[in-house]
C-alpha cells in the first residue's frame, strides 16, 4: 500500500467512468425483448451509490479504484434487477420518472429480463481477479440471499400491525444496508484489505446504509420532492410501516394511534390532507427528532468504523466526502 | 485416469445420492415464505436428468463421479428455478401433479423465491474446486443466459405463424438442450477432461437434449400419459408450435393447414376431438415418422460424440445406458 495517489480522480470522474462502464454494448443483442429492458433499467441511475462504494473501498486499500469496476458493475446490475422485480411485486407503475419495465413491456418480459440481469451480474464477476473470485463470489452470494430475505420480511410486514423498531431496522438492514456493505467489502477485497480492515469497511457501509434508508424514510415526510427524487408522502399514503410510522404508533395514545393506523385507508380525505395530518401526529411525539437522532447514531458509527481502519487517514478522505454527500449535509 | 472403478455405483444409487444431496437442510430457514417454496419445488424431481449428466460426465474422466455433486445440484436448482418462473409466465396451475408455486402461495412469493433459487444455485457452486471455479462459473453463466434467450424466443414464437423448423430447433436448443450440455460440461471439467474431450461431451449432451425434447413433442401426440408424465395432447390444445405442428403445417395443403392452425381456438369442438383431428392431420403427412427420424438423427449424433472421446469405451458404458433410458428404448 503506497501513499494516496496525487492524481486521484474526483467523485465526479469516478461516477462518469461507472456510467461509461455500465453502458455495456454486449447487451445490444437478440432476442431484443430480453435485452432491451435490461439496457432500459440501467439508464439514468442517479447516484450509483453501490458501485461508487465498491470503487472507493478499493481505492482506500489499493492504488487503482477502478480495478474493482467489473465487480462494481455486477453489484449495480444486481441492484437494478431487484428494483425491476420489486416493481412487479409492488405494482409500481413508475421508476425514476419513467414507466417501470412491467408497465412499458409486460409482466412476463419483466420477470425474464430481471432473471437475466441476475446472471448478467455474475457474468461481470467473471472479470474479477481469478485468485480473489472464490472470496468475492461468497460475499456476493450471501449478500444477494440477504437482500431476498429483507424483501420477504418487508412483504410479511405489510400484513402485520405489531412490527417493532428493531424488527424494522433488521429488515432494512437486510433489504438495503447489506447490499451497500457487500459492495464496499468486495471493493476492499479487490484493493487488498486485511481481514480486520474488511470487517471495519463492511461495518462502515452497513451503518451508512441504515442511515441512508432512515434518511429516505424521513424525507418522505419532511423532505422536498427534489431531495427525495419522487413525490413526498408516498409512504404515508401506502400506510408503510417506516421508522417514522412505527415510532409514532408507539408514542401516541390509543385514539390517535388508531387514527394514524387507518389514515391511508380513509376514502374521503384528499391525499394532501392525509399527509398533513400524519405529519401533525408525527410532530406530536417528535418523530422527526427521534429519526434524526437515529440517523446520526448510525452515521457516527459508520465514521467510527472508517477511523478504525489501519490506513493513513487521508486515504479515507474521499469516502468520507462521499458519505457526507449522501447523509450528512441536509441537517 | 485409471481403469473404470469395479465398484462403480449403479444409476439407481447415483440417483438416490442426488436426491439425498438436494434435500439441503440449510433451506429450512426464515423467512419461511422465501424458503418453503424452494424446498417444495425441489421435491419429487423425477429423473434428475441434469445432475445425473453432471455426475456421469465427471465419472467418465475421473474416478469419483460424486466429486461433481455440488455442481450437479447447482444445475438442478437452476433448472427448477426456470420451471418455477416459467409456470408464472405460462399461467400453468400444475407442476408434476401438484399446484405450481404461484398457485399454492402467490405470484410475489413465486417471483422472489425463484430469484433466491438462482442465487442458491450459485451458493452451491462455491463448493466447486477453487482452481476450477473460474472455468465452471463461465460455463454456468453462459448456459443460464442461453436458457433465458430460449425462453424469450419461445414466448416470441407464440405470436408468430411463420416459425421454421430450423428456428424451432434453435429455440429448443437454447431453452432445453443447452442446459443439458452445460450440465455435462461442468461435470467433465470437474472430472479433468481435456479441452478436446470437453467439446465432445458437450456435443453429446446437446444432441441428446434435442432428441429428448423432440421425443417429448412426439409423446404429446403419440405417447401415453405414463410416458409423458402429464395428460396427452396439451401442446395441441394450446396450439403450441412444436416440431410436429410445424412439420404438419409445412406439409398440408392450404385448407387443412388453416384448419390445423385454428384448431385449438375452436370453441365448440371437445378437447378429445381436437386431439384426434390433429393426429389425423399429422398422419396425413406422416409427421410421426419424420419426427422419429429427426430424433434418431440427433440421438445418433450424440452417440458418435461419445465415440469420439479419448477414453476407453467401457468408461462411457454407463452414460450410454443412461442416454438409452431417456431416448432410445421406446421405438
Amino acid at each position: 500500500m503506497s501513499k494516496p495517489n496525487m492524481k486521484q480522480k474526483s467523485l465526479t470522474e469516478l461516477l462518469h467512468n461507472v456510467e461509461a462502464y455500465l453502458a455495456q454494448s454486449e447487451l445490444n443483442g437478440e432476442p431484443a425483448q430480453l435485452y432491451a429492458p435490461i439496457i432500459y433499467s440501467m439508464e439514468e441511475g442517479g447516484k450509483r451509490l453501490r458501485p461508487m462504494l465498491t470503487l472507493l473501498a478499493c481505492g482506500i486499500f489499493g492504488d487503482e479504484p477502478e480495478a474493482a469496476m467489473p465487480c462494481a458493475a455486477a453489484v449495480e446490475f444486481f441492484h437494478n434487477f431487484t428494483l425491476l422485480h420489486d416493481d412487479i411485486m409492488d405494482n409500481a407503475p413508475i421508476r425514476r420518472g419513467k414507466p417501470s419495465v412491467f408497465r412499458k413491456w409486460n409482466q412476463n418480459v419483466a420477470i425474464l429480463s430481471g432473471d437475466a440481469m441476475i446472471v448478467y451480474a455474475y457474468r461481470l464477476l467473471e472479470k474479477a481477479p481469478a485468485h480473489l473470485l472464490p472470496q468475492i463470489f461468497e460475499v456476493f452470494n450471501s449478500t444477494a440471499m440477504k437482500v431476498f430475505e429483507g424483501q420477504q420480511y418487508d412483504m410479511d410486514f405489510e400484513g402485520r400491525s405489531d412490527v417493532s423498531i428493531e424488527e424494522y431496522i433488521r429488515m432494512i438492514d437486510l433489504k438495503t444496508a447489506v447490499l451497500l456493505s457487500g459492495a464496499a467489502r468486495i471493493g476492499a477485497i479487490v484493493g487488498g484489505a486485511s481481514a480486520e480492515d474488511l470487517e471495519h469497511i463492511t461495518r462502515f457501509a452497513d451503518e451508512l446504509g441504515l442511515a441512508f434508508q432512515l434518511q429516505d424514510d424521513l424525507l418522505d415526510s419532511y423532505g422536498t420532492e427534489a431531495q427525495l427524487g419522487k413525490a413526498i408522502g408516498g409512504d404515508i399514503l401506502e400506510g408503510k410501516k417506516t421508522f417514522l410510522m412505527i415510532t409514532a404508533l408507539n408514542g401516541l395514545g390509543d385514539e390517535e394511534r388508531c387514527e394514524l393506523q387507518s389514515l391511508h385507508q380513509n376514502a374521503t380525505l384528499p391525499a394532501e390532507q392525509k399527509i398533513a395530518r400524519a405529519r401533525e401526529l408525527f410532530d406530536k411525539v417528535d418523530v422527526r427528532t427521534q429519526t434524526e437522532e437515529r440517523i446520526k447514531l448510525h452515521f457516527d458509527r459508520a465514521l467510527s468504523a472508517l477511523d478504525a481502519l489501519s490506513v493513513p487517514v487521508e486515504r479515507t478522505a474521499q469516502m468520507r466526502e462521499f458519505a457526507q454527500s449522501l447523509v450528512g449535509r441536509k441537517k
